[in-house]
């Protein structure tokens, strides 16, 4: 925004672009994936329904059921013929040609790079320092109070305090590791969530620590530690992190003798 | 049903036992199979449809989509984090363990043979003719207006012709193909039908000429070939079926010349 020279801009936009195309081709063979699954497990329910059907018919009165000559037949049907067809449906991959589409356009499609997501992060963050943006505006895609993209999930949050944390941009990395917790909490149906809250404590203790604020460090690894008691990087963090506040102290103590 | 001497009886029943249990356990495979497909589906839904949402959005004003820095970089994160996680998921197999369970029961399970399912077969028809009950009623389940067991399908029919023809009893051959044609025009939402009208229509004629109505027999390899003119052996017996008839036509002469 502003940042870069027109031309440069340019490229820019006319990359994203690209990477929409690759979005909308993906979002193509997915929805392609989805729905052959979709017609395999459906004629897989309709089977299984009427074997459920005529099985609970079959508990009812065992010996009735098996000495009916029809339902021998039936029964005797179902494990043959029938159950080979299940199988053989069961059995069929119906997404490959989906998944082999995937491969394929690694080759053919213009996808981002983890530089690329790097550079994007730094760009949104030095957006946010510029404008001075506070960090809960700017997950809800606010800006100035207009709405100006979608909101971001947590785990778009907890990404961009791991970028930060990569870049060694411990300030970005409070802020966004701290977004994400507050996000993570209000979403409590999220299935594919990639982060834990000890992660976000990991990263939140050692960035907070970095940033000068030890006291609080130690609160954040005390917390990790009430979830995963084991976790070693966190114990051996602990103990350095009680050194550095006793050291503090003495330091302290020193400066009050002079 | 009063052919088997009692022992013999008891152990028909003990082994149909048997064979309830089997598909008792292939039932509850077959549920867990579904049951893990339909969760890997419904979060891969769930993200196709964020996607869609997003794609949407950008694709509305695609320049001033991705000039947006905030949306720059969430199109950047979906191409990559996010991306890998579908792609895993896609690439994720859920359902082996339920397939490695279909191989193993093959081991361990009773399953009926080939031969146990033309010995049902055999067993049910030699009921029909010993009752003289007619066919349409035993494929309703009715026995003598008594609901006796569930209805077969078209399939359970046409599986009934097919191991008559397969003994050679072209009498009931024509009387459950002709039960199976009429069953599959009351069932035209079965998805799983394994097999054709051409099917049940060469089973029909060829069964019909070797009860002797050669005509008959003419006339359904032509409503076949209407629909497949290319289908070879049905080419050459309507060549044949003619002959046939004019040779018979031919002894009938001579012997109206007698």
């Amino acid at each position: 925004v502003g940042v870069a020279v027109n031309g440069e801009l340019y490229t820019a936009l006319a990359e994203m672009e690209e990477l929409l195309e690759t979005e909308s081709v993906l979002i193509t063979n997915l929805e392609g994936y989805i729905r052959v699954q979709e017609d395999k497990l459906s004629l897989l329910k309709n089977k299984m329904d009427e074997y459920q059907r005529e099985h609970a018919d079959a508990a009812s009165d065992i010996t009735a059921y098996v000495s009916n000559p029809i339902n021998a037949y039936l029964l005797t049907k179902r494990l043959t013929t029938d159950w080979r067809q299940v199988e053989n449906l069961m059995e069929h991959d119906v997404g490959t040609d989906f998944l082999q589409n995937l491969t394929q356009y690694r080759n053919v499609l213009k996808f981002p790079s983890d530089e690329d997501l790097n550079g994007a992060a730094v760009a949104l963050l030095r957006l946010q320092d510029t404008y001075q943006l506070d960090t809960s505006s700017v997950a809800r895609g606010k800006l100035n109070g207009i709405q100006y993209s979608t909101e971001m999930s947590s785990d778009d949050c907890f990404e961009l305090g791991r970028q930060s944390y990569v870049n060694n941009d411990y300030h970005h990395t409070v802020l966004w590791m701290n977004e994400a917790m507050s996000r993570m909490l209000e979403e409590p149906l999220n299935q594919t969530q990639t982060f834990t809250r000890a992660d976000v404590l990991e990263y939140l203790a050692f960035s907070t620590y970095k940033e000068g604020n030890v006291e609080s460090a130690l609160v954040m690894t005390n917390e990790l530690l009430q979830l995963l008691p084991n976790h070693e990087r966190a114990n051996g963090n602990k103990r350095f992190y009680e050194k550095e506040i006793a050291h503090q102290k003495e330091m302290k103590k020193m400066k009050g003798d002079d």
